[in-house]
């Protein structure tokens, strides 16, 4: 039995690997992602982003245990590198991770491919799909911090739950832009330090100033994951979003975007040899000229 | 004769119906464009960015008398729409611009690409080539705003400087790192209204958070355009910048990353009429997967 095979009989052994493979290249991987994408589209995906000391890896557990309360089953795919799934610091974390690893209903996985080929959003999109394939119901994606990453990970997602913490100060101002585009859901996790009702305050004046397309307006939860406080709330409010039915419309134009950017990495993967600088050097010396030098890059791949 | 040999003649029609067909689309115009490349370099490619209602264009006036009178030729490459050298308005303007539209040592072209094949980037270092290659001595390229598009641009120039007034308040933090990133030279003009003190300590502040790679810090000018004041002020700022020696180093940092931009804009040229929300619609409904697409799209060049 092939290693698909296996995966569709609930192999997590296998599963692991055929994630393992698209996280090495998905390129090479392509076959077996081609193979599994029509069994994909029945898991919900969420991404959680936060910055880092918001506790999220902590909130991150405790969603996972309160859906499995549920019975559902839960996939973490880890891209932050200090987060306890990733094999991070988990200092002053309650909860017993050895509870989450040995429940066969989870599946974690650290994803480290930044810079690998396909980039990390192609990487953890194929893991997603594996995982969604398993028939795993909910799968969390965890990153950190609401760089470009970010943005790009939150579209894969169904929908995005930013976490952020009382006292950022004028944090939020700096990350305030990435934030309004990624986040269906905000949480205000250890909303018993002082100040959540400001950070409260500074996210609704940033969501006066504009609205979105889809009309959404994100709500506010707050939390205190260490006690177990507002899990119970986050996935309400995470529900309440997917349950609008507009899944499919944010499917599509999700996929326009990506698309463009699948075909422009395999594109650039062929010229992945290609030594820029010293073809610049040999225009900027005006040995050759940039028009000569694109045409002969581009007879590469025409035959 | 060819328009090649009519403008290397000094023929200005032949060199405006190069700049009009390459701005029709380089990718046709690229075998004159590639003939030209090794006759250019010789001249100063100077990049004006500023905000609407900054007076650049009246100062770009100023500056192309200015340099009038050293005897070199100048080519004006005007990209912002409200520019009169656009065709926009000159209302309140004192300059005669027929002075300078009849003189023979000035060459004024507007560019009204945005949106065209291969970029208005693309379109502007076309039309840069061909005016060097035609003997032009300073060429100077005025854009408005400081977006991406500026950024391009900026990325051209040999120097940019970009114009502000006082009295901008928070619009000098709102593009602030743009700015921090193309500014060869700071102006700031209309410094006879009030304020240009604290437009001064503002970017002076902006300056003391970064240092730049190439270690020069920005001089700033203030000028009253409308009065000829500070305009020979500008050209010095300009000279002392060009004159470091580390004009090379610039060239070849801006074509390594301008050759990738070039043979993405090429590739992407190939996939023109590709429907991507067609593509889409079918991804996100499982009709078809993401990889089987992009290999579709790929054999189409492959062969």
């Amino acid at each position: 039995m092939d290693l698909l095979d296996r995966m569709r009989t609930g192999d997590t052994v296998a599963l692991g690997r055929l994630i393992s493979r698209a996280e090495a290249g998905v390129d090479e991987a392509r076959g077996a992602l081609a193979a599994i994408y029509k069994s994909t589209g029945k898991a919900h995906i969420v991404g959680i982003t936060g910055v880092p000391g918001s506790g999220k890896s902590t909130l991150v557990s405790r969603l996972v245990q309160a859906i499995r309360t549920d019975g559902r089953r839960v996939g973490v795919i880890a891209i932050d590198p200090s987060s306890p799934f990733s094999g991070g610091s988990i200092l002053g974390d309650r909860i017993r991770m050895t509870d989450l690893v040995l429940d066969p209903g989870v599946f974690i996985r650290s994803m480290a491919t930044r810079g690998a080929t396909g980039g990390l959003a192609g990487a953890t999109l194929a893991a997603a799909d594996i995982l969604d394939a398993g028939g795993f119901d909910v799968i969390i994606i965890e990153t950190v911090g609401v760089g470009q990453d970010e943005v790009e990970i939150a579209r894969l997602a169904d929908a995005t739950v930013v976490v952020l913490v009382p006292g950022m100060g004028d944090d939020v101002q700096a990350i305030k832009a990435g934030i309004m585009e990624i986040a269906d859901v905000f949480v205000i996790n250890k909303a018993d330090l002082p100040g959540p009702e400001r950070l409260e305050r500074e996210i609704k004046a940033m969501q006066s100033l504009s609205t979105r397309k889809d009309g959404w307006v994100p709500p506010i939860v707050r939390t205190v994951a260490t006690e177990n406080q507002g899990i119970g709330e986050i996935l309400a409010a995470a529900r309440s979003f997917l349950e609008r039915g507009n899944r499919k419309d944010r499917a599509v134009a999700n996929w326009s975007l990506r698309l463009r950017e699948m075909l422009r990495e395999r594109l650039l993967h062929r010229f992945a040899d290609v030594d820029f600088q010293a073809a610049a050097e040999e225009v900027a010396s005006r040995r050759n000229d940039p028009y000569t030098i694109i045409d002969g890059w581009i007879r590469r791949i025409s035959n």
